[in-house]
């Protein structure tokens, strides 16, 4: 793809701050670049994106996003090689998943011109804080909020394309035991779970809470309706594997479709690897317990890439997985930082260079 | 109640903005008053609320509001009477409501006094905004918001309660025809319907768009498992009459426990109108039409109060309810209109003093 830039509005800033960040303690999400991406919708149109100094916004108390909710994002990760270039992971993706969301939330849908050439203008820019080295990454946060003043639950007529970015070492850190919901949910059928929509997130935390409080990290969702089907986790898909078969439920209207998820599947079938992909009851899960069949469960997700899950807790049991050698979550995890770090041939073309 | 108003700061405007507001075309919810309320939640603990200027607000663009929608809110209205006395229309319970909210969201509950202290104070500052006469209200809009900058989906450990105010007319206009939900859902069995928060409105704007392409001003939700009962809409809980009975569904998780709705059962039964809580199927809604028992049905809700539903839509057929005389839906306006104005005995202590 060429960078065309038509249209940009650039504004540097004129002293950058990368000086004063710390790259090896970094919390994640909390430290930003120096210029972010900002668009206005207004008037029944986006107008042009610029690319500024990360700073402030300033918005009505009354705007929309504060009320009711109508704000979407995503989430991707730029890497840097051993030559210095570097890398974005299948954004062509994010991209289209974004404007999936905006459709279910009422929000215009954003021009792809408009996104690839500002990404790769500001990533560009901020290209210094991108560092080379397994484990470093630049977290790249695309979202729209309505901005619209006015309390009244109806759709914005204005909104904001930002594009904020974050430099990153992986998300979780230690061991990983999930909580399977037996009551609270987090998406309905018919609903917009699928959809990368704020108001999916809030609503995990009060229950993750009191997961976190009986031990565990985070929670499996499962189906709304009667919990017997594992769904996915906080900000990530779950894959299980019981003997040598890799399985993962379909996507829905409740579930996002994770990039990382269908890379996995991708990679997994392609090495010969059985993959199903269909519901997976809770039943299941303990029945491979009790024979010796689960082996793994690992979550897939762009902030921790691929998450082992070393137990899970369920109606008040605790079940602990086995410890195997040559485990699928570290193979697929190597595998696919080799290629967003291009280490390896990426025979899929999944990266974008900047 | 007493209003010592201690720890509140209070700082005025220079000058009213009141004299460039044509309070006869006032469309709802896109003026508002000269001055607001906010309080910061910082370090464990709310800070001093405050009365200031109605101004913007500047937040980072990481803020957790604008990522995850760790957001509630409330929604009430202030009455003037014809002797210039103002009104508020049981706040306790929209005060509860809001730490309900809080909780579900994993926000930290507001204190009862700096609720109901800055609320008083407010009002009384702007009590101007506030025109007697029958349709003229201000409505009053609550709000808690996660400041904290970070793209982490975490419980943000920084917030602002917030009190924004404004002068309204009625709600709805004309005639409201309302679609059955047949796929789409608002709220799941385990989720967070039941809160007034911001993540459970945006996704209604898309499924109620499509409907007004069918004609449909609104959307009755029903249950996300099987879509045979009926819930609540938009911003409404909805009543059924059949026969002389009053129906309305139970409260749930899925539903907001409307402050409307129990003020609408407590005057139904104090009058000898037979009022059946319980789950009603779409299913019974037909057969009530065919029979010619289906008399009735309205949304109640604060902005509207009661809306009488004209007609509604499933599954590719249209209904029409009959025209009837002393309709439950207006003997119920203007007994609540009539407690909200001072117009009558206030029996149920739900008028509350500014
Ligand atoms: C709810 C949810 N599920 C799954 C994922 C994983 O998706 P992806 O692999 O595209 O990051 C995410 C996002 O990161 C998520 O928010
Ligand atoms: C989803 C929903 N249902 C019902 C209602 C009615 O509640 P209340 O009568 O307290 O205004 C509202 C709010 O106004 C609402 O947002």
């Amino acid at each position: 793809m060429d960078t065309s830039v038509k249209n940009l509005i650039v504004e540097k800033i004129k002293s950058s701050k990368i000086g004063q960040v710390d790259f090896d303690n970094l919390p994640f999400g909390d430290v930003f670049t120096d210029h972010m991406m900002v668009c206005d919708y207004k008037n029944g149109s986006w107008g042009t994106p610029k690319i500024i100094p990360y700073q402030p916004l300033t918005l009505d108390p009354s705007a929309r996003v504060f009320h009711y909710g109508q704000a979407v994002f995503e989430g991707m990760k730029a890497y840097k090689d051993d030559k210095g270039q570097a890398w974005l992971f299948r954004p062509d993706e994010n991209f289209r998943r974004i404007n999936k969301s905006c459709v279910r939330l009422a929000i215009p849908e954003f021009p792809e011109e408009y996104f690839f050439d500002s990404l790769k203008t500001l990533l560009r820019l901020d290209v210094e804080w991108i560092k080379p080295g397994e484990g470093n990454t630049l977290y790249v946060r695309p979202f729209v909020i309505a901005t619209q003043p006015g309390v009244i639950a109806a759709p914005s007529e204005e909104y904001k394309f930002m594009i904020i970015c974050s430099p990153a070492k992986s998300y979780y850190g230690g061991e990983v035991r999930v909580k399977i919901a037996e009551k609270f949910s987090r998406a309905a059928d018919g609903g917009f779970g699928f959809a990368k929509a704020a108001g999916n997130y809030a609503g995990q935390f009060y229950p993750t809470k009191l997961a976190k409080e009986e031990g565990f990290q985070q929670i499996v969702w499962t189906d709304s309706s009667t919990h017997e089907y594992i769904e996915e986790a906080g900000t990530m898909n779950v894959f299980v594997r019981i003997g040598d078969k890799l399985l993962t439920c379909p996507t829905s209207d409740r579930i996002l479709d994770g990039v990382t998820r269908k890379s996995v599947i991708a990679l997994a079938r392609d090495q010969g690897i059985e993959v199903e992909i269909r519901p997976i009851k809770v039943a299941e899960l303990l029945d491979a317990t009790k024979n010796n069949t689960l082996k793994e469960m690992f979550g897939s997700g762009t902030a921790a890439v691929i998450n082992p899950i070393q137990g899970f807790g369920y109606k008040g049991d605790k079940y602990e997985l086995p410890k195997v050698e040559n485990s699928y979550a570290s193979r697929f995890k190597k595998q696919l930082t080799d290629i967003q770090y291009n280490r390896s041939e990426d025979k899929y073309g999944w990266r974008y260079k900047i």
